[in-house]
């Protein structure tokens, strides 16, 4: 590349030989930072503004700049605009192409401003907005699952709850999916805890050190929405522990849909034959006509590590950096950009698919009543009428053995067998031995049984909608 | 092992055949979880205390239990405890002595609760008064910083600012602890952030889907300072979500003390020159009688590795776990506990270790003129003058190169050079060049300026004063 | 403390104030680095051997240390040892033990040594025999696998065989088994090769630049068992890629037993069905007395989380920092010794608890049926007759709609319905509809034929043998 | 997107709802499994010639398909191939292309074939040739710096070697690039040592379970270059430790890059000053015009954070996955390919950098002589006489803070003070002060002395050529 005048580096003054093109290559990140035109954009055009207001440039000048900032950012919408690998990044792209549509005056736009700072606050725009759009996302996640609770405790549909995947107690499939609404709400928390504590402006930190003219960052700060500006030049440029803790909101929500695609793959093969999912989200095989696969559910069971990745690769990168900014900082964006694009889908694709997920509640009671899922009641029953409850765990241990080794389920065991057991095990327990009977004597706050569970979404229902309002 | 009658399991009854020594061994967890013991008989005793109240224990076996757990506390704090791995957790080893204290009636503590509850309540005790401590470790090394940027403020110390490890602008060192004054004080909310969200006691989630005992959740989470008991039973027992953003807000916080660390190692080498740890806070070299090492730094530097494994780790644990409770997550406490361990004591190294720091005030400013640091200055002071900011900076591009290849400063150009460059560039440019006109200079919010920095500070304090009272 | 005059640090010459007690327990690595006590005495008794050799110590010296190193071993051994944290790590207090017990003498065991070489020497030589250890188990459980697999081929065991956890085609059980012998083939060969590089003595690099002392390297090497001498000094003190290799092995070892757990955990789910764990190597619930839980696959599954972990720490530990030797080394030792006994025992367990496991031929047989699991033998059946593949694959996948839409399974179709799907669907189909029909079929290299599981035991069975004389 | 029959999903015949929008956007991997185009084709002609070999296609069908897939080829070579989304992958977007060239015989390439196997072969093929090619790119840069090792041996210049950063013993530059030399020479065993264990082709495991088919395993794999068919179809299909290494021995080498990206970025400094890199290599600051930033060395610092975060995904997509083949395994690619990508080119900038790196002899030397450098050297000369090196370490330690109390250096103190300390420190001692001195002693094996240097730099000379040829 023989640069031209205006288009040679624009820190070249003090450079004796061209940028090798393999480290033009290696250090442009326009390939993925165009992604930030939108927010760069935002951030000139309140910059200049500024600029207008205390006086730096005339209004004139502020007038010719804002105007073709407009004409650049209706080109790259229009998706008419050349990104050029020379001008390296996003920023020298779009005043590259300021300047050769209105000349030299173009060149006063970065007065009081440095790419450092411009960078820092159009990526910090962009993760805001990614924070709170995946908030928004979860919580429609949330609003979905919480239906689903609603649709299946009104049929109280009954669902094997499992420890180390062995069927425990019975329990409502309405519950089950409560268990999912509460996480979504600790998610959405996160995920909006972390957009208000970066929702601070940079712009005006300048390279490093703020700047001698006088500019008025509580301005450019309103003017993009910004809560304030950063209290310190050296953290607004060099800091990124608002990406950190994006990803790190990220990889807790990613792993917490992974436990829900578990269970939905796991749930939908034949053997527990516990739902089946819609065909509009399932694939066949190639070679296997009969197959019906859950790829999305294994997709979003998977990209958790891309996830996990992108949290530990910008961990390592800020790792033992000094301040203020560093080149390194540039492996900051493509894990954000990749993290959100990825739980966007994820989020919605289970907003969808779940909806449309057809539960078998036949099934589902048949594997509930299975493996011996109320032998804590008779426990219970036992440890109610005075036995300490580690004798009655034992006693019914004993009791599982037994019908375990014949083949039978507890209410097949006869009542000389019960009472050989104790004596306290008399007829009265079969109603202790039904699903229904043991499901609804959880009424413990926060359990499985009917009237708890309705509770429950009530004020889950409430705090969404409470939440929605406020 | 033969276990006697009552050390068998206490799951034991359907068992035909005894543990393997070697499972016994991998499955134990009591040679970590020993350090919930605390944390496990205050939830006990809050358990059995409810159980009186609600009438399912008489108030006679309430005290004879509350009693025996305090005399198993007392020996345990007294290290008279005999922890034994055949009783596997701190559970049960807690429960066991209990028994062999105050016989049969120790079955009852038990009563209308799970293990699945009992650890999730002790871990979540544990993980909140860690994330508060860190919290306040992490305020006390703040304060110091601040005290710092005091310190060196009236004397106006100034430093290199550097960007990418090349002398950028001259700044106040107190400008510079106030960015890690900055930072602390986000890692700070981090903390205190995952301290409420996990502000719930799950006791009462009992195995997985509540208990047909008529317990009262609200008073045990009470009696244990939580704020409220959790929604759902299921996600009580299942979820360690609160793991996770405990160890997130650690792995940043982990990443800031490394970059501090990183500036320490660098600024205390002979080449730099900057600053003089004490001898208390370094050591020195077997075979090297000369060596000063920052051990203390390179080892928080190192550190960060540890805490971002911890979270690796425990991400990896949660991926694809179905509900609710899996043995999986008997994993997610030694991450906590070290991590928790490494940050306590970096921290407080940290908060010692600063004030006794001494800089080098002739050094550090000498430094901060090298490197022709005022160049920007110079743009500056053309583009006031009405020069597009980036035709300035190329004529001072120009102007570096023409010193640098001659081995001058800028201040070593004549007038004639200067004129030569461009026309505006007068003698009058000289007082743009010194470093304590540029720290001066920069004025603008957040910038290096004194008085900037002495706002900042007053901020500072008063958000520190204010958080303490509030 | 008040150091004594023997006990002051070895280092202390040049500090006029002692080290703060929180730096001592910080800097301290003796906690966890006197597990290398038994290499630390090999390196130190070769050492002081050559030291006589090349004449720098005479015999009567080189016998006082050695005996009094071989006293000091017999301590540590016989468990008399006193380990003392102001004596920082393992080198000091075995240095200081044997200047307690031989006088000044002792002082000349350090010549030509640095501490940097030391502990190179002592870590590569516990990592490497690690490794090897590692891989031996790895073997080990390997042969079980190869002779589980010959058991189940006796019997034709038929399993399904899943893809996406849906039921594929049906396969030999046999074969299942074989799958994880070539997985276990290739982790011990990566350990093996990790091994094997790291197989030089960097003992003899001195503190990072080699020595003036007329040294033998390759004495030393040689007597303590490595190849070679490591080529350059500072490489020798200031790399751990041969700690990291033994990771990253370690790491996609626990990766395969993470699959071979969650395996075992679904499929002795109740649901599954497909077999029992022995009841040695489960545990039981202390509320639900029916639960028998697979903790150890539980466990192995979640245990991939610490090595992962591990690995990610050591990376971030090593990442940025400059040669030769830095404190931020001192981490990279309980990430090793964690992941190696974590591995130890897991591949332990499974070689114990996979002989012990019964697998219930009849229920894996009739899932294997299920699922139209033979559908890819009636389109092969089609593509044999010339129907191109893609075309006889639409067939089958019409005609498993409409069995499944009946309820019926695809020998349940009708002639009339067969052909109206294809006209050379003949009756004839039906024999390729049979499991064991379609388990004979697949007779390519590596399929599931018994005939080629047959083969490719014996190969495997070679190679265990003729590694094992190799 | 409405289907036409040609285009309607592979795997459609038995679903009654066509794929959701965002679904197949979500699982469709042609955006990035294009990438496989090559390898996906090479496979697939291998493929169908063997399929003619054996009897299974005519020759005519082979000449077919082969000549289609040749033309299919060249519009891919030549940038017009239409990648369609809704085809899904590469492999479906391959084989109807083919189809609408050749039409319905088309169909008869998936004979005996499954996607399953097919991008195994395909991504096993690129990972493969990845390693090889890293391993000579790995190679290259060692070449080069033996060769800057050679230039500088031939000066002798003089480097302080750091511990800690802080001087610790002169050293040789050459001997400094002498270790990278070691570390590169390692990273390319791993990288050669993963190419050969996976140099296995999956081909021909079909789905999972192999094929009736009478194809030639052994035929495919040798047309590809592969060493063997793999052994165990489900472990074909189902493997991604061949990545998983891959990704780990990229991730070693990255951080043995980051190394000497910190130290070439602390060298070239201004405080440092020991290097000037080359402007071609090297980057401004569009606000400072004097910056000269290390930007590539930077980057390459950071870009472990990248590799290392690839290496923790697929480590956490692979966990607890069941065999054989998941949707998550698709996964599997974009970590490799931009693992891949990065180190490419950071190996090839660091190739080109090195030698046009200009290293000043005069300020390097000076920095070696300051820090009391040559104080062991000192401790020798004592030991050297009798007295135990503990002894005269700690000699020398009171002489160094004598100095450094006083402002000087060694060699500065006065024969009085030399004698104080010591009795048998003569003035002979000061021929052991000089940093030329220092390094010509140290001529144990591996270490820094001139004639050591020589001898390694003629060994590994002799290994590069050796193996080059070999």
């Amino acid at each position: 590349m023989t640069p031209s005048t205006q288009d040679k580096k624009l820190w070249g003054g003090r450079f004796a030989e061209a940028t090798d093109g393999l480290v033009e290559l290696f250090n442009a990140s326009v390939g993925f930072d165009q992604r930030l035109a939108e927010q760069d954009i935002r951030g000139s055009l309140a910059h200049v503004v500024m600029l207008g207001q205390v006086g730096i440039l005339t209004s004139e000048e502020v007038a010719q700049i804002s105007d073709g900032l407009g004409a650049v950012l209706a080109d790259i919408r229009a998706g008419t605009f050349e990104w050029r690998l020379d001008r390296e990044d996003v920023h020298m792209n779009v005043e590259a192409a300021l300047r050769d549509r209105i000349g030299p005056v173009a060149g006063k736009l970065h007065t009081a401003r440095s790419r450092n700072d411009q960078v820092a606050v159009d990526f910090r725009l962009f993760t805001k907005e990614a924070a709170l759009d995946l908030a928004e996302k979860t919580r429609s996640l949330r609003a979905v699952m919480l239906a689903e609770a609603e649709k299946h405790l009104a049929d109280e549909v009954i669902l094997p709850g499992y420890t180390h995947l062995q069927v425990a107690q019975p329990i409502l499939l309405a519950h089950w999916f409560m268990a999912y609404v509460a996480m979504l709400e600790r998610d959405e928390g996160r995920l909006r805890d972390a957009a208000a504590r970066m929702d601070e402006s940079p712009l005006g930190s300048s390279a490093l050190a703020g700047t001698p003219w006088p500019i008025d960052r509580h301005a450019t700060a309103a003017a993009l929405g910004f809560a304030r500006p950063t209290a310190n030049s050296l953290d607004g440029v060099g800091s990124r522990d608002f990406a950190l803790e994006f990803l790190s909101a990220c990889a807790i929500l990613s792993a917490h849909l992974s436990r829900l695609s578990e269970e939905l793959i796991v749930y939908s093969t034949f053997e527990f034959g516990f739902l089946t999912l819609p065909d509009s989200h399932t694939t066949g095989s190639s070679i296997m006509p009969q197959k019906k696969n859950p790829d999305v559910s294994e997709l979003a069971r998977a990209k958790a590590g891309r996830v996990f990745g992108n949290l530990m690769g910008l961990l390592t990168v800020v790792k033992g950096t000094p301040l203020a900014y560093n080149k390194d900082l540039q492996e900051d964006k493509e894990g954000v950009f990749d993290s959100y694009d990825t739980l966007s889908i994820v989020l919605r694709l289970y907003t969808e698919m779940l909806p449309r997920t057809v539960w078998h509640a036949d099934v589902t009671r048949a594997a509930a009543a299975r493996g011996y899922s109320t032998a804590t009641d008779v426990a219970d029953f036992l440890a109610r009428q005075g036995v300490p409850f580690r004798e009655a765990h034992e006693v019914v241990g004993g009791l599982v053995g037994l019908a375990s080794r014949s083949g039978r389920q507890l209410w097949d065991l006869s009542d000389e067998e019960l009472r050989a057991a104790h004596p306290l095990l008399t007829g009265e327990v079969a109603q202790a031995l039904t699903v229904e009977q043991s499901v609804r004597a959880r009424q413990s706050f926060g359990g499985t049984a009917p009237d708890r569970v309705r509770e429950a979404i009530g004020q889950a229902r409430e705090a969404l909608t409470h939440e929605a309002l406020g």
